[in-house]
């Protein structure tokens, strides 16, 4: 094997991995803010399905995979495991560089990992339709890929921004049978009280989260669909670090480095909490888990641990993580699903105790990389995977004049096809570098809602 | 084996196979038109590379692929093979639906399978630099990508209107380095004579074609990639099929019916000259071959067999081949790849002597397979896959109530991102079924060059 390891269908992982038995600390509840409490699970199955809440909590190490759900992912699962040995010959590297490939699948990216087993299980607890935001549209066209498939209607709130930078996005909704608008929209109360504050609100994954959180829970028949942050999406990416490890049998190397970016967190935590579990448990405690975000919108790199909400409107539980203020408003870059503020529990916990090394990058340094990627290895990524080949290429060329074998391992989240507008900016030269917007997210920390 | 098929890297074939030897009558010689007498390997040569001139006529039944093509393939390829099995039961077939997913690829299609084989021959051969005309835009981005990859310059001439209805397209090519210009263009003497004739002419492959010709022949260093139609160009894509048979290995299937759409012939020629030789050699004589393309550029179903050029403009050498005319000017229907007025002189000789069997079809039922496809299987095919799509469901329902044994085998030749504002015209109920144009095509016919 000295390109590409390929598992047959049925090496699809049968199981998920989790983490959580494996954590060296206890996860904090979420918070109802109604009552201040713990949130319960019925409180978590309102919108959510109920097998999803007792995920949330499992201490089970390995939970099956429904086969209903494994027969879906059969359709581009397992992804490809691809040794980048153009890009390792490019930058001089003596390092072996990896890259599992989630553009294979039919929406486009990793998110239908999660889309469908949320779908199935909103769908056996008798759920028809489904709500969700999006914020560059990978998510949406996910949950519309797994809802058109199981025969279930959609309705997707897609940030107004990437709505209109992307205008075919809401195509691609439309051909899986889901409906898509722009957020902040007058579809629900809660867009039309952002429109009346501000008609000219770019959106933002926040606002759209509000609004499909509003309309699930105005609609019986309604589950929503949540697109990361939570320790059961997390869990369900897990299948791309578990497919990786049985690929990794076809080689003659294992990843010592193992690198992906940041959004809300479920990308990362797919394919590295199975090595990050193996670095926990001590079987390799040298293991090196890098994430990368924006610096326009750099939560683990400047943000603070604390309470706080999911979405801008306050309508979610309040989770305890590493967060920029749930009203920050990140800058238009191109990287619209990593304009979150906040991100996963789990990962926020682990870059606070050192287990993960956070890192941040600007727009142009980022689509360098991604260009390079595509001249070396073909793929044309999405701007939020461009962040991942950044830190790859950084991390690679350490390793120019040594001898010392270093493996590489990350995780190509997405393809770039409905992003080359953006790409276009960039060999235009009018990308822009937006500096960190300190004194803006300092007001929103301020405003981060009080838990005793 | 249920549902995908995988072959583990070193499967990819080592040889394309060549079915001349197979071939139950003689292939006429392509004609100098300057002189009226069959082409000389050196005239070919003048803007193809010298290899691809032997195999344009060789006698061999297998040709190496030669280690730095496979070496390029390896990043994707093999392609899946993945049976259909939603689509079977959406249906409610006996069929078996299987397909080859050529989508996986860098570009989207089976184009890099013969781009990087001539990108490489032409840099082998001392050229630096490559052009090409493209329809839809997917070979112009395979010709993007193989040069990006070998380091060598490219001018892509795509069809004005493909460049005006998919704006990405040419993005996509730049991110890869190359240069990518609407046709008819001020670049070129040729494109400059078509717009002083008519300056509203929205182009087509055949003005494409003569651009890129023209600036091929002017430019020493500069070598011309062809997408389909001549003969090694059908060999290149014979990965396809070959990997097909392999894959085959791993169920308990073996295709007795083999579907491709058509356009010049490449795809077609790919997913089934393989299975054609078995059928050739009597090996499996009921092999039921089909191939599909739209009523609006009926070449195979309403055509002549006879000599004419590839491009609008008289600048190729003559072929014995099926045309409509080398200046018939099909509509501007979605599938821009499947808007070329000539078929492969092997298809168009196997289609008359009955080996293989033409259909065609409107945009609409055309487009109204690709969503079902869609809905059931997950990917968004191109447009021009979509005819192929149309007719397997043609086919596989004619298996709704029989237990007869049926395997239906289709190219999925390429994904349709870049073609979604041809799915939302379809959508919006604003896509029109061009009758055939048969004025048209008989005043086109009738200015067919006279070769004694």
């Amino acid at each position: 094997m000295d390109k590409k390891a390929n598992l047959i269908e049925n090496d699809i992982p049968k199981n998920w991995y989790n983490i959580l038995p494996d954590l060296p600390f206890e996860m904090e509840p979420m918070i109802n803010p109604a009552n201040m409490k713990p949130l319960t699970d019925e409180e978590f199955a309102g919108v959510f399905p109920k097998e999803m809440g007792k995920q949330e909590h499992s201490r089970k190490q390995y939970i099956p995979i429904p086969e209903a759900v494994r027969d879906i992912y059969r359709i581009w699962r397992p992804s490809p495991l691809i040794r980048a040995t153009r890009l390792e010959k490019y930058l001089g590297t003596n390092a072996h560089i990896y890259f599992k490939w989630e553009g294979v699948s039919p929406p486009g990216s990793h998110k239908p990992n999660t889309a469908v087993p949320q779908a199935y299980y909103h769908q056996k607890e008798g759920k028809t339709r489904m709500t969700t935001e999006t914020g560059a549209g990978q998510w949406g066209s996910a949950v519309a890929f797994a809802t058109g498939l199981l025969g279930m209607d959609a309705t997707i709130y897609m940030a107004k921004l990437s709505f209109t930078q992307k205008p075919y996005r809401k195509v691609l909704m439309r051909t899986w049978g889901a409906e898509c608008l722009p957020s902040p929209s007058n579809n629900t109360s809660v867009g039309r009280a952002i429109l009346k504050k501000d008609p000219n609100n770019i959106g933002s994954l926040t606002t759209a989260i509000s609004e499909a959180l509003d309309d699930a829970m105005h609609h019986e028949e309604t589950g929503y669909g949540i697109g990361s942050l939570i320790t059961s999406v997390c869990l369900h990416q897990t299948v791309i670090g578990l497919e990786a490890q049985e690929q990794f049998k076809q080689t003659e190397d294992y990843p010592d480095t193992v690198i992906g970016c940041i959004g809300g967190g479920s990308n990362f935590a797919g394919v590295s909490f199975p090595f990050i579990g193996e670095k926990l448990r001590g079987e390799r405690p040298d293991m090196k888990i890098i994430t990368c975000e924006p610096m326009s919108c750099p939560t683990l790199t400047k943000g603070i641990f604390a309470y706080d909400y999911g979405d801008s409107e306050g309508l979610t539980p309040l989770i305890k993580m590493t967060t920029l203020g749930h009203d920050f408003m990140p800058p238009a870059i191109h990287a619209g699903g990593l304009r979150l503020h906040c991100k996963a529990p789990i990962v926020s916990k682990l870059a606070l105790n050192g287990t993960i090394e956070p890192r941040a990058y600007h727009q142009n340094e980022v689509f360098e990389a991604a260009t390079t990627f595509a001249r070396t290895e073909g793929f044309v990524v999405a701007p939020e995977t461009a962040h991942a080949v950044k830190g790859v290429i950084d991390e690679a060329l350490k390793f120019k004049n040594t001898k010392e074998k270093k493996v590489i391992l990350f995780n190509a989240s997405g393809h770039g096809h409905f992003d080359l507008a953006a790409y276009e900016s960039y060999f235009d030269g009018t990308l822009v570098d937006y500096e960190y917007p300190f004194e803006l997210v300092q007001e929103c920390l301020c405003r981060l809602p009080k838990v005793e």
